[in-house]
């Protein structure tokens, strides 16, 4: 790497690649102005030839052209295990750090790729390969490095998610749901990696190893699908208070490890009962940051991206042997900030006034709102005290901070209203 | 810093000190496996001459004494403004990187200080001054950083949350709840910084320069505590499905930015409204990663403490200009792993047997997994349709999977059952 200048070579144009290498040519400034790190791509490969028009200048279809280029990092982002494995070590190899989003190799032959960077000195990036743009493997290895890790529970696989979300609130069995996945595009042709739980068991054993710094091959694990769920599986533990979910569970016990993959149950108030549709969950103990969750999208090509951008990243920043904080210069500059102002806020608003229990109140204050343009969506008198001063709440559509200010001291200044309304915003 | 040893020292013994100091000192060696870093703690200083006994060889009531020492980072830890303020400059001054949990500082001279630091090359790691343990500083800077941010919404104070999570659930009005929050020691003495939406507007400021780049102060911010909610506003809003959150909203809006702390109403199966007691968490939006959470333990000396030992590791793998991933060579060792077998699993489980209605059916079920140690904690037969199969689900106490195993195997044997039966693990 040459006076900051990052030279990198991205393999595989599907939709993580593409979103990886638009975003880095959008975002190449605001990257530069953030690390002092120019990151230029000089090599785009896909066998399928028809990517070039997309990235001309730079592209080929022969991987060998990019290994044999001169670059820094190489991005692989074609999957499966054995072109990929011959792709990395040959990059490694030739001196060259590598990120992959490709969870299957890594918990695959993990061990000998991080042996031969470490040989070499290299940097070898996964971010992308669990939980898609969750920052999980980073925060595992670096936020909780003072961490003894305890247990970890995780929704992984976003399509058994999918799966078992419409089956909960749709009542659709497990082939219409897999179906509706399928058609919306969170679920591949192939589900069966996904429903038997496989894929969570790859990531699994990356996560594993990561937290308790023991590798244990996904082939070890003990693994159930969610083949067997009916729906009335689904709708029974709802009466007796539970979601069914697909979890990864890795718990230290003593010298040895507990790492499984099933359908659990788990109590509904449970964060990781919330976690619907195609997010991914990372649910972790640890014995001084207690307990935490890691949340967010788990699948899809512009996720994956950002996970793989920051592996880039990162790499340049290590490559580079940089000592400053990255962004903290560009972030305290003096550029003027333009600060919404309070009254040009608008959202939904719920009013408490306090007004004495007679008639006409309620027509006189909505006719103040309406007035100003403010919309009731519902109101509740709870009380009823004749001629005693009761509380009056309302809900409101959408309005104007500054419209509401005005109403508001218009109203409170009506000889009824007995103690300054209380005004609080909605968000959604 | 010469060959990996970090030296380090640490101003201020309090609760997140003494942490710090403990975890650093029990886990030095794995940190060192970890990183290839030694950390050696060089000098701890505290006003409190008692604190010595705790930490002989190294301690100094004198500020000046750890920042003349041979030290490669200072770890600020007494809060406040005045003091930390000369503390840190006179620390990068003479060339020494910082580590600080103080936010009012960051969110008071951060741009100073961060402009110290760029001009000396130097490093401040501030993680655990937002969000405790959480690393939403890291996640924004780091693993976020291929992402326009367009908007955050966070519970930043425990304190504040712990308040009206108490008057929610047990409909105490907020005095109540905060000398509750008092007594429990998750707040201060003073708390007018926490229930008027102040220490929160400090985190803000923080967050939003991170995730926008422009720093706004504190002040600037439009800030709202939550003196004025009653319980009725806890309950009624409850009726319309809403929970009250004291909320940092951060948008970006084109060039504009929308920044505001006020207490607020969410829908009730946001993620944010299931955030409880004195737990933190941050939502943020973004162009790549899509919507995202993190959520932890906000305060509390553990758990800032952890983020510190974040912060001081990577503050000595930047000075070591480290290349390679740390961690993997760890990971990858070919050290046995003992996992627990699948038989030895103890957990709550759930059974969906399809038997036959009829007499005795359920008897002998039970007469089964008694026999085997497993004891029933509920069961519901749905559908009545004699001569003919149907569901019966069980839910168990906790039982070992090998009598489980063993007591399913006999029943599945037995004539009334028509299918084999479904299990399910059960997860607290």
């Amino acid at each position: 790497m040459e006076k900051n200048n990052l030279r990198i070579g991205v393999i595989g144009c599907g939709t993580v690649g593409t979103h990886v290498i638009k975003s880095l040519s959008r975002n190449r400034h605001v990257l530069r102005k953030k690390t002092g790190i120019d990151i230029s791509i000089i090599k785009v490969c896909d066998k399928d030839r028809r990517k070039k028009k997309a990235f001309p200048s730079v592209f080929t279809s022969k991987i060998d052209e990019v290994i044999e280029a001169p670059l820094d990092v190489i991005v692989e982002l074609i999957g499966g295990i054995d072109s990929s494995y011959h792709i990395i070590t040959k990059s490694l190899k030739s001196g060259r750090s590598v990120v992959t989003a490709n969870k299957a190799l890594i918990a695959e032959k993990g061990r000998e790729i991080f042996r031969l960077a470490e040989r070499k000195n290299l940097h070898v990036g996964f971010e992308a390969s669990v939980a898609g743009a969750v920052p999980v493997i980073k925060t595992i290895r670096e936020s909780y490095i003072g961490n003894n890790i305890s247990r970890i529970m995780a929704i992984l696989n976003g399509t058994t998610n999918y799966v078992l979300t419409r089956m909960f609130f749709d009542s659709m069995n497990l082939s219409q749901a897999l179906r509706m996945a399928q058609k919306l595009g969170y679920a591949e042709a192939n589900t069966e990696l996904d429903i038997k739980g496989l894929d969570t068991a790859h990531k699994l054993s990356i996560l594993s190893a990561l937290a308790f710094n023991k590798f244990v091959s996904w082939k070890e694990i003990s693994v159930e699908g969610i083949e067997n769920i009916e729906p009335m599986d689904i709708s029974f533990t709802a009466e007796f208070g539970y979601r069914i979910k697909l979890l990864a569970v890795a718990q230290k016990k003593g010298a040895s490890l507990d790492l499984r993959v099933h359908p659990t149950l788990l109590p509904s108030r449970h964060l990781l009962s919330l976690v619907e549709g195609v997010y991914n969950a990372v649910y972790i103990e640890g014995d001084m940051a207690g307990k935490s969750l890691l949340y967010g999208e788990g699948a899809g090509g512009a996720a994956a991206a950002s996970a793989v951008i920051a592996d880039i990243v990162d790499t340049g920043m290590k490559l580079a042997g940089h000592n400053g904080s990255r962004t903290d210069a560009a972030l305290y500059e003096d550029e003027k900030v333009v600060l919404i102002p309070m009254k040009d806020i608008c959202t939904r608003y719920y009013f408490r006034f306090t007004a004495l229990d007679k008639p006409g109140v309620l027509a006189t204050i909505s006719g103040i709102l309406g007035h100003k343009g403010i919309s009731i969506a519902s109101v509740i008198q709870k009380e009823e005290s004749p001629e005693k001063a009761v509380p009056i709440l309302m809900l409101t559509h959408v309005a104007r901070e500054e419209s509401v200010r005005k109403a508001i001291c218009q109203i409170d200044g009506l000889s009824f209203i007995k103690k300054p309304t209380v005004i609080l915003r909605v968000e959604e």
